[in-house]
């Protein structure tokens, strides 16, 4: 689950959130700079940044993070602990503190923040991994806990989701199945990695899913819209012993139907990614066995941020998917 | 999670459940013997069963499983597809086919529905391993993911959540904290395994776990009641990375708030026993590692059966844990 | 590690091997039939057989298993405890009762030991999974640990070898690299999923796997000959924390320098295939998820039996991977 | 694997060994100070360290490592690459920096090498997380993958060796078998957690085993004397399927029978400590659930170092398990 699935548009406006339990709700302060996906270049060094030098190209984290404390040593660094004014780390770029969508910024705790970029690998394909590549493996796919042959149904074709269709594999999915209600994305999906394309207009797209599974639904549903319409959806398409993972940001309770479901030995995952496949995602970029170069639908310099919103902003005209913005 | 726990008297006048997926939902027939766990000898043999012999000692597996479908190979034999009569298998016993209240009883694939008992392990310790302490170490401690060091919290001491706090330390648990509104329940927690117990009557009940548990809350929060209330408290308990298990028999839907969840990254399991460590758990009793002594309260033979109903059924006055009936 | 490895020449006169510890060593019947890999229709069912029916296109597995025995329900049915004779089960077809080389078969706890066969899938594909797939991926790639982003080294490119590189990608390396002295085995290995390949002629073949990984060797090392020399490699190939995985039957002792290893947290793995994924694997090939399909390179007639053996004797210049024979 | 494992006495003069593959061997500085456990308070903060001020009591932690490196993020500091002068990290106190036998020692990358010891954790129960709790814990019971109700046998009854039979309850083994040649260290054993002790004496020390195991043998062997013998004595031990720990330091080479092995479905491991449990541990030292007040037998200070090396020398007369220095 990534803040990245809110539009940007959105993103201009956010609603308050918390970033992890111990922290009050914070709303976000007037003035502040938006976006926490970035490609990079190292201007300047902290005092106790080891592990970098002025001109090395990085990508930056969504998650900021210490390593040392109890949440980062745990696998869990997206709850970080450590203090960067009052609040704890985690997902704070372009949210309680300054973003991405500018020519410079900011990262704190630079060593365990940043990733070093080999030459090698274009900025349009390591911005993938400065977010949702990373969300659709860590929250779908791991999560999820897809295994090889299992049939996984990936409801929702938006970034994210094409995320999950397209790292699934790292894990030897037989069926990947994409539901969405847009054919142009679900062609994307079949381009990306899907196996399967359904649209969930269809009266009949659950029984199309069974017809697929040998009537017994998929192993892996994975959430990637954030409602509690396809939340339900992933509920239903589960066979017992499955996996749920919720990748969608969710603004609303949604109903879960124990009395049905505790018999059918599922489990229900969600959470905001931990960046800890970041380095491991850049090996497999490197190796050309992700199709992150398909992402990138648009290009615009920073005198164009206003087309780059409207752009992303009427996607189902545009075909936008990721937007990038650059000098 | 496990059908024990709906209360004896209750179980004569089950609501329609369904027993796996694909089977239609099924009322109690008429007649039907109830009781789903045991203990005795063979008596005699289908001709299929390679490993038992007439007069061998022998668990009854609260579960039915042919051992050979997809569902049994993946450790899923709660939901076995093999056919007895018109369902799939799992839990039948004393729901759709007749079940051991009674001097005998017929067990379908009794080669994998059967375990030998050994002479030194008493009938009213191994009665435990029928369900209660394989549910509440599979669905509770296993599925909840417990691991060495964690603190763990147990939302209810009925029969069930005593089996979990009794079973958590197989995973080297820390901290087993003990939460109900019985008292009397919570002395038993703790000779049982409970490092802290707190009444859920206090106003302060959820302060008190954040005290224990460096204001992060649980690890791992185990549901072992069956009611909205009890499942709202475990995701209120659980730490941001934790498990909440559902160990509880669930009559009605509950509210999942994935718009304050979804950034927490915890995991929500539930399900039906599969009965795949009983033949481990015996191990460790026949090692005394286990204190399975402690749970049966009352004996009665069949004639005294009403007595033995009438006991279970004033549990609060009685202080009936488990209720043993036998010749 | 799979008993496939012997070329069909040697095993016309096996060296007494024991096929599981408590079993004494059994040198071949004068007169035995050999073979452990099949496809075929059934023709006649026992009396347990439940899950068959007359004329099903079926799979034989190389490891014959009851299902119900401990070894069996703890995932290793390569130490299947059932008697068939005076052995238990695992890996006695063509060994110790009669193989598949012949247009009969008896295969012993058919419902256990068989796999239906779907028609969309050819004998000469299906063939693949009986053994060599699954030990390639059970014993290499699972007991070798290969997570997502790895470099894995698969030391021979053998037919196992080759099985091992073929589904490594199933948990998402991100190299592979094929070792051997012959370069047309090596073009095969490129063709079937291998990134790189290096000639273990050459004097460097060290270096150029450390070049390839950043100077610290391989996560995974996978031994597929057999011989103390590519177990050595292996362990000089592998990086501090990773695996060693022999899919090799070895003949004879190797030295272990634990002097040197033991502060390296290397774990080293072996086995003989227990079967558990072939049905999995069946579902990656009826997605064309995997290249089953460049590995039968010859096919002959019952009665071109001699000239197969001949064929595969002198696989060098043949270039036989693996010969089908059939009616 | 545990430096520990080494008496004092043959510390002063060790042979040049590795700490990490890419590093040269290393020969002791002249008049090096030894010893890489240790208590102790902060009496001074080098200027990157955020997570500790001076008078914090601490456990120092044998592994010192950055927390940042890929070795260190992917669960293996004691291959942390970070530099200390020539060498990387991991074993380096008392070894290529000076160590712990002194009134004060400099910890480098003190946030992840040391660790908060809370009030009422007395000095003579934390010093035994320093190394060989964690030692035991990590590299015996995890990397043997100790599970519920298996049976553990554990070869070699020093420090180290009773350090595996305390904490293999964490993961809830049935039986723990101590097989030693000392009858006072067997009879400590079984004061620390064994549940069956074999003097190795005796001629039939492996048939006592099977004879408790079913004649199968153990889940898991677990070698903690660091020699040829008792590393034989584990793969003769184990049962197929199981698991060979290393927990010695080995000086020598073995001979890994894998001709017979191969088959045999079993798993070897070793390793240096990574010290990624010792906060884990603490928790569970809080709760009184490890038996390390039973560790510390002698007590002396600075003055009486020689009599602190004498007694623990002559550990077979003196009865000496662990020896605290203090001022």
């Amino acid at each position: 689950m990534s803040p990245d699935q809110r539009s940007l548009a959105e993103r201009t406006y956010p609603s308050p959130a918390p970033v992890q339990a111990p922290v009050p709700l914070a709303a976000l302060a007037e003035g502040r700079i938006l976006g926490h996906e970035g490609v990079g270049t190292v201007l300047q060094l902290g005092s106790a940044v080891r592990n970098f030098k002025v001109g090395d190209r990085v990508i930056i984290s969504c998650v900021s993070s210490c390593g040392v404390c109890s949440y980062c040593r745990s696998g869990n660094p997206s709850h970080c602990l450590a203090d960067e004014g009052a609040s704890g780390l985690g997902w704070i770029l372009g949210y309680l503190i300054d973003g991405t969508q500018a020519e410079m910024v900011r990262i704190p705790f630079a060593d365990t923040s940043l990733v070093a970029l080999p030459e090698e690998v274009p900025d349009s394909s390591a911005i993938l991994l400065s977010d949702i590549f990373s969300t659709g493996f860590e929250i779908g796919v791991q999560y999820g806990r897809v295994k090889p042959g299992d049939a996984v149904a990936v409801v929702g074709a938006g970034p994210v989701g094409l995320s999950v269709m397209a790292t699934a594999s790292l894990y030897g999915a037989a069926q990947i199945i994409a539901i969405d209600l847009d054919d142009n994305r679900l062609d994307l999906a079949k381009q990306i990695g899907a196996t399967h394309c359904i649209n969930s207009g269809a009266s009949d797209w659950k029984e199309q899913v069974f017809a697929l599974t040998d009537g017994y639904g998929v192993d892996v549903a994975i959430e990637a819209v954030g409602v509690p319409a396809t939340f339900e959806m992933c509920t239903q398409l589960v066979r017992p012993g499955g996996n749920v993972a919720n990748v969608g940001v969710h603004g609303k309770a949604v109903m879960l139907e124990l009395q049905k479901l505790w018999i059918k030995n599922i489990n229900i995952s969600m959470g905001l990614v931990n960046m800890t496949t970041l380095e491991m995602l850049l090996k497999l970029v490197k190796q050309e066995k992700l199709p992150v170069d398909r992402f990138v639908t648009h290009r615009f310099t920073f005198d164009e941020v206003m087309s780059a919103y409207e752009t992303f902003g009427n996607a189902a005209e545009t075909g936008a998917l990721k937007v990038l913005i650059s000098r």
